[in-house]
């Protein structure tokens, strides 16, 4: 008998924010995953500890130092390719043992999450069961008071890793919008909403639903860059009945 | 003192999916609102319903029979908005009487939400607390074992209410889809995705997550229409590392 790997959803950042299914399979964990920069507590560990038993044993994935390379350099594809490689030989080991492994992923493991590598590698041999999870954006657009998607608007969800010119053409191609993955492209990602002559419309979002979540209008966030967990929204304007 | 109103999203089907928040409110809640078609249970309220505590006063909102009309025809639109003013008034009295009222909503209030035209008459008059919910299409991609977006990859949300061209050149123009509202547009839909030539990717999902939930490879999926509660997804190739 091999054991399970879960791939829980923790939601946007507020404890209270996981599932039920969320909490109970924590509150069971044995072996608990994580992945981290620098070996720091990730986001998601900070959200999960108020379920997490006592007993449970920490198996933290360390990204390897890439903030030197390109995103698509081959060097960095192949320092973290070789990186997931080694996080699944360590789950591997436990499962094949007839172990669980749960893994910690903030918002939703299935949008855009680092769970995906491990999941594409391992789902064929080991059984697997993902949790899904309020993800980073319904968390932001709800605290900003913002309802997202109205009738028959078109919501484009977008990494602020485009070039400015292919973000601006997809911006005024769409009702709604979610610009994720801000950090260094944030000034871009402005130039670019200006652009396509929706700054006004613009919210920005760091820490959503966190005790430091910060919003505010795009257009009086004047410093640069954004952190990682930001993003913008740019609510629709459809049908209101 | 005046009311709270509350808008509570309930997650995709699954009662265990619903989030830590929203058992909490539902567990304390007293004015229970819920919309209904021709006075069924809804579905948030079956949801709902683990959660509810026996003391709870039921307030269903009863859509106006309104399948006769085209959704863009004024008379519609007049069916539509009369009822939702009716509701607001029903809901304000509430309110301003000091009694807090929770609206059940399947999925997250704020993405295309019903909820969203009450919260809009409502939001400048009394106090609202929204708690965001996992969507209908998190919980679709999960169970469909089906990671969405990838890397840069770019998600588009598309209303199948949308014709044929328009849906098949956003489709055409994006790594990653979501198509909602299926019900008699489904084989519209499905031409748009044949056009597009994203047949062999495409999901089909009804009650995802729920006890009847199908899923199945669209081209399977031979007989029409679809339910209300259905979509399909078009999972991104994004960077795999």
């Amino acid at each position: 008998m091999t054991g399970t790997l879960y791939g829980v959803g923790l939601g946007p950042g507020d404890p209270e924010l996981m599932t039920l299914k969320a909490a109970r399979i924590l509150r069971q964990a044995r072996v608990v995953a994580w992945f981290s920069k620098g070996g720091k507590r990730s986001h998601a560990h900070t959200i999960a500890a108020s379920q997490l038993n006592a007993k449970h044993e920490e198996m933290p994935l360390i990204y390897p130092v890439t903030t030197e390379y390109q995103v698509d350099a081959p060097e960095y594809e192949q320092a973290i390719g070789h990186f997931y490689e080694e996080s699944c030989e360590k789950i591997s080991t436990r499962l094949a043992a007839g172990e669980d492994v749960t893994v910690l992923c903030a918002g939703d493991p299935f949008f855009y999450g680092s769970f995906m590598h491990l999941y594409r590698r391992l789902a064929d041999r080991f059984h697997c069961h993902v949790v899904p999870g309020v993800t980073a954006m319904s968390g932001g657009w709800t605290n900003a008071h913002a309802p997202i998607a109205w009738g028959d608007d078109i919501l484009t969800v977008l990494p602020g890793t485009l070039d400015s010119g292919q973000l601006a053409g997809r911006l005024k191609a769409t009702d709604a919008a979610v610009i994720m993955k801000l950090g260094r492209n944030f000034a871009r990602v402005r130039e670019a909403i200006i652009e396509a002559g929706m700054l006004e419309r613009a919210i920005y979002i760091a820490y959503g639903t966190m005790k430091v979540e910060q919003i505010l209008p795009l257009k009086e966030k004047l410093d640069t860059p954004a952190p990682y967990f930001s993003l913008i929204i740019i609510p629709g304007n459809g049908r209101r009945l």
